[in-house]
């Protein structure tokens, strides 16, 4: 593969391309790794710069009307959108093949969006780096939103912060009482608590469920780098397509702010680092699943389950060998 | 050191020989590894098997209290018993000398128990990883009972029920609408959910507690080893001591089943392949922070964070070095 007039055509727009590459970084394959990593080179700091936007929300709160809902209304202003999905869960409904694109069905048939459906991988490590060097890959093609979507589930919302730029919590109208459900590390995540479903029936309960997270949101620690007034709640209706604009506006008013500030780069020099480590971090464990280690830290892991000998030394042993 | 002659004394119960080893595997020197390394597999399968019992409660709920009180009733029914703590946070109050013998004043002083205060450390892995240690060297100094407290932390209570045979949680009485604060993780972990402070004015606030949490547990999925009832929610007061015996009489039914079933062993034989595991990742990752390594990370992340490279290529140009 000619890594140099890959990353031409992807620079240039071309979908195909930037599919093709987004299939390299997901590669297990040592040479295509290596081409991965060339190619992120030689990709790195073109385009524009993208405004990536994390969204987390549990099934049920309507997560992939909202993105078919905002996504259009994105590019009905004239953006170019693109979507992806970091799934820890290797059993998720409808699979990875066509699961994505039919649930988004307008969004998926629009010229300026780009939807990639997730990858089908369990290890969270992976899905991670892949996913970020995805969110590269778009970026240089030269989409203005890139929307990473992440089900809540485990470490994968930390995962979606540490690689975007804003972070979106999805959630529905609920009792008072179910408020404690969202766990406290997720709320100090977010830049923006959305209460989606607020149409029908539900309009009443989402502006009440609004107005508490609201108030916890008052009740968490202020970012020093953040205008007043956020982290922010607000009600949506993805299915009328209430208060998207709304939303995008104040997004927009936040990551402006930001940029002013300077923290808009500093942030994503702070990710930066965060991922080298990560993927060194990974890189090195990796080799334990590699040929002819695998096999003897199975046959160290039956030794100690025996009682043969002590973890500890058996660790050691393996250790020496690794050295 | 003659580590013979000092897995010797250990073996024949010498106190200051276990402090002096316990010492010896919270050490990060090299040599000193060396030689816990072979100390615990000189000791390998020495003394009795203990009863490892992991309690678990956030600050305030009287573990301090509990733990005197329950030791202090072992002891009296002629066991010895150890009680180690494991302390993910380097700030904690009373600090690491002599905190934790002076908040167990009766029991410190007991012939027949043994209170190692807990290392002032940081790393949690490490942490864990001498803790395991350090349980297994009391049990080869012939304790019956081995006590590891976790302060209601992250990551610490699974360290803790990956190293123990039973796991307890500590708990306060509260109003109903509290019991959410209890991660549901915590309590699928716990063998056992006591209520303390079952006493005076909070008599019957425990008692409705507890029955909330039995109702709690109900509804958790029943592991397939064990009897009916458990996991098991009950009352006590460590103040008055009332429950105690009732409890421990609970504990070792439990113990005794899973003794009779063979899982108690298959357990046990399950957490020596985890712990294998955990202690070669840890120490493939230290390598990370060894000398010459740990200035290339930061030169590389500099570089990463300045954007002169991809932290795709930095990390592999990292990994190829270690390589």
């Amino acid at each position: 593969m000619d890594i140099d007039s890959l990353a031409e055509k992807i620079a240039s727009g071309d979908r195909r391309s930037l599919s093709r590459a987004i299939t390299l970084v997901e590669s297990g394959r040592a040479d295509h790794r290596a081409q991965a990593v060339a190619l992120l080179e030689a990709l790195a700091g073109r385009g524009r710069q993208a405004l990536r936007i994390g969204l987390s929300g549990t099934p049920g709160v309507g997560k992939s009307t909202f993105i078919e809902a905002f996504g259009m209304m994105l590019v009905g202003s004239g953006l170019r959108v693109a979507v992806l999905a970091v799934d820890p869960s290797s059993a998720r409904s409808g699979g990875s093949i066509l699961g994505d694109k039919t649930r988004m069905e307008q969004l998926s048939r629009a010229p300026e969006a780009y939807i990639r459906p997730s990858p089908a991988q369990s290890q969270l490590g992976g899905v991670a780096r892949r996913s970020r060097e995805a969110v590269a890959l778009c970026e240089a093609a030269g989409f203005d939103v890139v929307l990473v979507e992440t089900v809540g589930v485990g470490q994968s919302e930390t995962m979606v912060a540490e690689m975007t730029d804003l972070f979106l919590l999805l959630l529905a109208p609920a009792g008072g009482d179910e408020l404690q459900g969202v766990k406290r590390g997720i709320m100090e995540m977010a830049d923006m608590i959305l209460v989606n479903k607020a149409d029908g029936d539900l309009k009443a309960a989402a502006t009440r469920t609004c107005a508490d997270y609201s108030g916890a949101l008052r009740l968490l620690r202020k970012r020093a780098q953040d205008p007043e007034g956020f982290p922010k709640a607000m009600t949506v209706s993805a299915y009328e397509g209430d208060g998207l604009e709304a939303a995008w506006g104040e997004m927009q008013a936040l990551a402006d702010w930001r940029r002013e500030a300077g923290h808009f780069d500093a942030r994503r020099a702070e990710q930066a680092r965060y991922w080298f480590r990560e993927d060194v971090r990974q890189g090195l464990l990796a080799r334990l699943s590699g040929p002819g280690v695998a096999e003897e830290m199975a046959r160290l892991a039956d030794a100690v389950a025996a009682g043969e000998v002590t973890a500890t030394a058996a660790a050691e042993e393996m250790l020496t060998r690794l050295r």
